[in-house]
């Protein structure tokens, strides 16, 4: 089995839950360090990164494993979000659909819980 | 960067309006004319296309930047909808889910708003 | 064209009639024997494999035709739900997120109804 490239697509806050339970599951299942997975949040899913703190502190985990944390900065702008006020694991992209139009370019597979 | 290929799928006419900001947020990233885009729309999504002027209005716009709007035949027919009625940028199809795997397998990106 | 390789993904119980629907329509557009098609349950979508009986017999006639139903076996216990309980045409797979990467890598195009 080839390295296994993933994106998660998250554009609803109450989506968040769900999207950590599967990139935390999928990492178990094929094993730490053994794929490549990204999380881009645009739309109302970007406010999470300044919301609850036990999702932050899950996330933090995921990050520590490699895992990717970007941010849609149309969206940000849209809920008032200042980029220096988001943890410091997330990274602001130009464009969310931009950010998953390219890495699905790049061979990740696309999934949206 | 390559020209990047991105397709939308609306199953819901209440996610149009997301489908357009991400459409609009889109092609301004990357710029006007930089990438082919899109929208594919099957169950009650194709409702839209005899929906809410503005709606239409917004996918006008989007179309004359080169963004191709399609409507899946069998939700047509299920709601009752004439090809004939649609705005004349609507592009009929005879499956909403094979127009979209055709294009994934022509290096379209997925993307479910 | 090239035949085409579809997966379906579905992760909400109440979203099972239109993959249904959505994979039919497919079917019949391109021909029976002439496109793969795998439909992948993880999250609350298992619990339609031990569900709604005119949904599973649809499934099946969809079986007869080619169709892969797969459940994700996190899912499964996550609803305390047997592997051996379920029907015969169900292929248990260790993780979903996994087989949705899995196959996308193999050229299957992604579908979230």
């Amino acid at each position: 089995m080839n390295r296994l490239k993933v994106l998660f697509h998250v554009n609803e806050p109450e989506r968040w839950k769900i999207v950590l339970v599967n990139a935390r599951n999928f990492i178990n299942d094929v094993g730490q360090g053994r794929a490549d997975v990204e999380i881009v949040a645009n739309g109302a899913g970007v406010t999470a990164y300044a919301g609850d703190a036990a999702i932050i502190e899950e996330m933090k985990v995921l990050h520590s494993q490699g895992v990717v944390f970007a941010a849609c900065r149309n969206a940000l702008k849209m809920h008032a979000l200042e980029e220096s006020s988001l943890p410091g694991f997330v990274l602001a992209v130009s464009a969310g659909i931009t950010e998953i139009a390219q890495k699905q370019s790049e061979g990740y597979s696309y999934i949206k819980p």
